[in-house]
Order: structure tokens, then C-alpha cells, then sequence
């Protein structure tokens, strides 16, 4: 494994992470498949609509039998029964009729239109009168004006909404091949740290933060997370926790401990893994800059800053994007945004430095029409900083610094 | 149950929804309530820190020892050990004495201040120059100076996000008391409607939309639902499918076929269970003026009209604040944003009539600095219009429209 890289800008890495494979493919079942990523694009199987459709309560008609048609000079029509919701209607529409037609109905043979309602009148049993022209087409869907079948529906790389399950569902698609979501790992290390459940807490310890943030913040992000214990700083018992954790997922993350030897423990724990291969070694952000990425065999190793803040920032900047990569979204053509923003007045000043990415919590508060993002600075080693944040600002590397007043995105690190 | 009442502007009908009671209490692992609504408020049973800690890698020292410390006339400190990452320090700090210190470690009685590595130089084993002079309190987090002990951490009715996780696993808070979250029943309507699984799908039919569209929404925003088959137009089977749903469930959701009877299906539902109130017939709302929200007993049951776009929207709208409301977060004195929006440019503009208010849905493009929101306007059955919404505009009650290019705030569907 080679020991020594550069750190990398934020740029480079995120280049590295867009270049990672996705992992296999699988069948997945229409109801589960919101928010999956198509590994194959999709074309419509079938037309939508697949007959003529009222898009209106009324009669189907021809359209030229109401040409002309006011209400001072109506058309008469002779009624010719009526259209149920889901049936074939029986027999054709001959010229001077109508059938009575409920919105989704099917329109008969010969009809190309549909008057709506409002704007008929019925004079006795058998006739009705129309006091407004239709054109042909009017209130009418005709097959394949909405999709047309083979039409080109999804991209592969595209994740799917609630509204796109609406159009497979309504084109009878109910089996998707989507890429398999990542199976995390996330475990903190440190000799200070100790469980949540140690009570009480002995002085010079804390207890596990990142293992909780992190997999919260993941899980609400629909990734399958695993929470393992507590790693001591010491190689063997890291090197097995790691061993054990990269069993049954695709993706480890561990946070080091504040301690200055948490960033050589993790190169050390990659060396120890004959298949290790070293990605990103530091990264050119603050905070955040001793962050690693390697590789083992297939499988993602991210080694995270201990400092709770920094750390939830690194897993949203890059640790999401990688495993985004792993679902497939590198496939897309199409680009779209992931994650949800803000967009922000900045309250004040932020200083950053020209070659460094720099990550800000704000906390958002509503002001005249807008947001006003605040920066919190203050100890950045303050849990109640972390509470306090609904999200951060980045200012690229080749910016150096925002004026107050300027409009900023905000990215949240959660919905809800 | 009263029959009839008015139709109720959107205002009226989130007071209404506004006013509902959250649903029972529960006790929650921290790692799984990454999420939920707080049934009482939190205190902090601890103080963070619960040391004083160094938040650098430096010496720990007392401050008036380097006063007046420059490069040219550094002070002269005895070194005195090192400080261990979780250990508390063995002996009290003297007088002119320093000892090395990571960030996080325990400070030692007697010292005030940590003096960064930086400035600071080894001249010996036994002595350090310091080269900066520092304040009482520099580089410490001091006892309860991040949160205090018996601090107010949340209220009632506060939303767990992963930020406050960690915050409350700090204080080693390892259960919260949470309201149940609401379970949801979904089911789609109509003689004309058919499984997804309908191959080939005859003429005058079409597949089962909604309960995929609302199912999928719901699931992504939290929620656990069950979907229950495709119910004919009939009233003795709508109202066993809503007994059989009911089953289980805090909330039913049905939603009409587009047929003109569907809306009159819903209420005779409603009358057919001895111990049910309506509370909404009709909402002063385009599309979505048919929807219809009812109680029965306990448990919620609403009507959504048929068309997909519309069910979304009023889901978006109405239903979700209602499962909000049963989750607990009517009881937070403090008001947040609950769901994603974005800011865009309007591209062209929307008319609105007084009295109503009107959901358009939008595609979001970026433009210049911006984003753009351009409405969907054509057939409004168009299944490919719900593919390409990415969310939609609300055009409140009391305004007449909207122009061209004002900023509008779009709520969107899906994050993913």
C-alpha cells in the first residue's frame, strides 16, 4: 500500500468518489423501490393512455356536430345511453349523438371530443342541447398523447421518486433492476471514549457521539447502518474491529478519536489488510482535513475526525456522496441536485483562506422575506454548537471569503 | 354524524388538522430515535463538559505564567509528565510548571490554560519555551461551559434530528419518551382501477397509482404504511375495506376514482360507522376541492380525490401536517420548517382567483444564480406532468396570482 499522498482538495476527492463503481444489481419489488437507483434505463412498455380518454364529466360527441353551437342558437343532440367508468362502450357514435360519459371513461368509436356538462342541457329523454363548440381532441386524452409506448421514461443512475413509482405503476411495471444499497459499518474509536450507557460518566472520558450521529444521519438517508462498539486506540483491537465490521458490508466508517495518533492508527489499520489501497489521504477542508479514504479489496474505509461537528460535516461533504456512488447515481446523465438546501442571507462576514475548502455551521432564522444563515463560531469542539446548527455553508478553495449580505446555500443536514 | 358542512378554506383545515391530539407515548432506544417528536421536554441530567478539558494538542499551563511570553523573550516552563487521552491527571500543576495535554484531555488542578504545540519549543527534556502568552480559559472548555447542568435541551414536540442524537448522547440520555408514530392505511378506489400486476390492461381501465404514489411518499417521509388491493365502487365493499384497514392503523387513507360518485362514497362510508365525525367536506382548494377528512372514534380517514397529482399535492398538504400532529409536533412551542422547500424565479405567471388557493406543479431547472420554476400546465390527468413535478407552488387564499419572475418558494415532493 503506498503510505504517503498529498492532500487532496475537496475537488480531487470528490472526482475519486465519482469514479467508484457501483455494486451489483437486484430485482426490487415496485413498492419498495422508492428512492432506489435504476441500474438500466426504463422505456414505457405499453401507451398512456392506452384508449381515448374524457378527462371531463359529459358527453362524448363529434366535435363538427357542434360547430357553431351558442347559447342563443344551441345544437340538438339525440342521447345514445351512457359510457360506464371502466367498460368498452358497445356500439359507435353516429353522427347528430351523444353518449353521456364520465371523466376516465372511454370514448366510443366515431366520437373525438367531449362537451362538458356545464354546457349542455337536457331538453327530454332522448335530446340534449349544446351551447358551446368543441374542437376535436377537447377534454379528451387521446392513446399515447401522454406517454407514448417506447418512449424513453428513466435514465440509468436515476433515483426514483414517489412520482415516478406513479408512472411505472400506472405502465404495469411492478419489478424495478436497481443497484443493492450500501450496507454500512460505523464504529468510534478513542480510549476516552465510552459508551452511551456509562453512568456515571468517570472524569476524562466522553461518551460515543459520531456512532449515533453518523447513523442516524445515515439511516434517515435510507442507508441500512450497523452501530458497533467502542475501539480502544490500540492497533490489534482496531485492526479486529475492522476485520469484523467490513464482514457483511460494503462500507466501514470509523471516527478517530481527538487523540493526535487517531490518523496513523487508521493508515495503520488500512497497511494491515494485504488488499488495502490508500484513496485520500487528508483532505484540504476545514475542519476536517485529516480525514482518510482507502479502499479494502471492494470494499469503502473511511476514517473521520473525532470532533463530533466535523465529523457529521465530513459524512455529509463526502461520505454521502461516495456511498451515492456505490447506488449508482455516478450512471446518470442527467445531474440533479441529492440533497436538500437552504437558500440563505449571510448575517455576517466569513473569512476563508485562498487553496482550503471551508465547511461553516449556521444555524437559519426567518428574516423579512428571506432566511439568514448565522455562522456559530465559537469553540468548535461544543456539543451544543452541533444542536444548534441546522446546517453548513461551503466556500470553495478559490474563494476567500463571503461578504455579510451575500445569498448563500445552506446544506441541511436533515429533513427531519 | 352532521352531513353537511361548507367547504373549508386550507387555513380552516390545518387549524383543524392543527388541533388534533398526538397519538400515545412510547419509550425509544436513542439509536433508533433519530426522527421522533419528544412526548416532555428535555433537560440536561449532566454538564458537558463534565472537566475542564484542553481542545488542543499543547501544554497544560497557568495562564500568568506565560504573560509577557514572546518570540524574543520566551517564558521558561519545567516540564511535569504528560497528560493521558482518559486519564485523570495524578498530581495538581505547580507554579511554573507545564504538562503536555492532547485536545480532550483532563486538565490538572492548578493549571487555567492550554498553550498550543505551535508555540512552544523543547529545550531540553525537563523545560519548554512558550513563545505566546495566554489568558485564563484559552484552549479550555471549562465544566458545563458547552451545557450546563439541568440546562433546557428541547421541548415537548421537538423533532429529534441527527444533531441532537449526539447531543443527548453525550449526556449518556440512552432513552427518550417519544409519541407512537402514527400507522397508516392506504387504499385506491374504482371500478375502473386495477392491480399494477393487470397484464394486458383492458380497454377503459387503468392501473393502481395513488396507493404506490402515497405509499411511497409516506414511507420516505417516516412513516409506516400498509397498502391494502384496489376496493370496487361499491358501498358494502368500501366499507369493509375501511372496517379491515381501520384494523391496526391510526389513519386511513383513501383516494377516489375520478368518477363523480366517489366523493358521495367517501360520506357514506363515514355514516356507516356509528362512532364517526366529519370534520372536512371539501377544501377551498384547486385541485383537491372533493378531499374529505373524517374521525372515526380515534383513528383519522380521508378521502383524496382519484386524479394522481392532485392526491400527491393534497397528501403533500393536508394529510401529511395531519400525521405530524398525531406524531406530536403540535405540542413544540417553537415552529420550524418541517419539509424541504426551494427558492426559485417564477418563469412565467400563474393566475389564482380570490378565495381559493391554487398548487401548481413546477419543474425546477437552475438559471443564471437561481433556480427557475416553470409551472405544468396542460392536461392535468397527464401522468408525465406528476413525472416531471419536482414540487409545486402554493398561491394562498388571499392573492390574485403571481407574476413572472418573483421568488416563490417550492415544496418539494422528495428528497429521496
Amino acid at each position: 500500500m503506498s503510505q504517503f499522498l498529498k492532500v487532496k482538495t475537496a475537488k480531487e476527492v470528490l472526482t475519486i468518489i465519482g469514479g467508484l463503481a457501483p455494486l451489483s444489481v437486484e430485482s426490487v419489488p415496485l413498492h419498495a423501490a422508492g428512492g432506489r437507483v435504476l441500474a438500466s434505463a426504463l422505456h414505457a412498455p405499453e401507451a398512456v393512455p392506452h384508449f381515448d380518454r374524457a378527462v371531463m364529466d359529459g358527453y362524448a360527441v363529434r366535435a363538427r356536430d357542434t360547430f357553431g353551437a351558442s347559447e342563443a342558437l344551441p345544437a340538438l343532440l339525440e342521447t345514445a345511453g351512457e359510457i360506464h367508468m371502466g367498460e368498452i362502450p358497445t356500439r359507435p357514435l353516429e353522427p347528430g349523438m351523444a353518449m353521456a360519459i364520465p371523466t376516465g371513461g372511454m370514448l366510443p368509436p366515431g366520437a373525438d371530443a367531449v362537451v362538458m356538462v356545464e354546457y349542455t342541457q337536457s331538453l327530454d329523454e332522448r335530446t340534449i342541447e349544446v351551447t358551446r363548440p368543441v374542437a376535436p381532441g377537447d377534454h379528451v386524452l387521446r392513446k399515447g398523447e401522454d406517454i407514448e409506448e417506447g418512449q424513453s421514461l428513466f435514465t440509468a443512475g436515476s433515483r426514483l421518486r414517489s412520482q415516478d413509482i406513479g408512472v411505472l405503476a400506472a405502465l404495469g411495471v411492478n419489478q424495478v433492476t436497481a443497484f443493492r444499497k450500501p450496507r454500512v459499518a460505523v464504529f468510534s474509536t478513542g480510549d476516552e471514549v465510552l459508551p452511551v450507557e456509562a453512568q456515571p460518566l468517570p472524569p476524562g472520558k466522553v461518551r460515543d457521539i459520531n456512532s449515533y450521529t453518523l447513523s442516524s444521519h445515515l439511516k434517515q438517508n435510507g442507508f441500512k447502518v450497523s452501530s458497533f462498539p467502542v475501539v480502544p486506540d490500540r492497533l490489534d483491537a482496531l485492526v479486529a474491529a475492522s476485520r469484523d465490521s467490513l464482514e457483511g458490508h460494503d462500507v466501514v466508517i470509523l471516527s478517530g478519536g481527538s487523540s493526535v495518533g487517531a490518523r496513523d492508527y487508521t493508515l495503520r489499520i488500512l497497511s494491515s489488510f494485504p488488499d488495502a489501497e490508500l484513496l485520500v489521504h487528508g483532505i484540504a477542508v476545514r475542519p476536517g482535513k485529516p480525514a482518510i479514504l482507502g479502499r479494502i479489496g471492494e470494499k469503502l474505509f473511511w476514517g473521520l475526525p473525532g470532533q463530533p461537528m466535523s465529523a457529521l460535516m465530513i459524512c455529509h461533504t463526502f461520505v454521502m456522496p461516495s456511498l451515492e456512488n456505490l447506488e449508482g447515481v455516478g450512471m446518470s446523465s442527467t445531474w440533479q441536485p441529492k440533497r436538500a438546501v437552504a437558500l440563505a442571507v449571510l448575517s455576517r462576514p466569513l473569512p476563508s483562506v485562498q487553496g482550503r475548502t471551508d465547511l461553516f455551521p449556521v444555524v437559519l432564522s426567518s428574516h423579512e422575506n428571506s432566511s439568514l444563515a448565522t455562522p456559530l463560531f465559537g469553540k468548535s469542539a461544543m456539543i451544543s454548537t452541533l444542536s444548534r446548527a441546522d446546517g453548513y455553508v461551503i466556500i470553495p478553495e478559490h474563494v476567500e471569503g463571503l461578504d455579510a449580505g451575500v445569498g448563500v446555500e445552506v446544506h441541511l443536514f436533515a429533513g427531519h
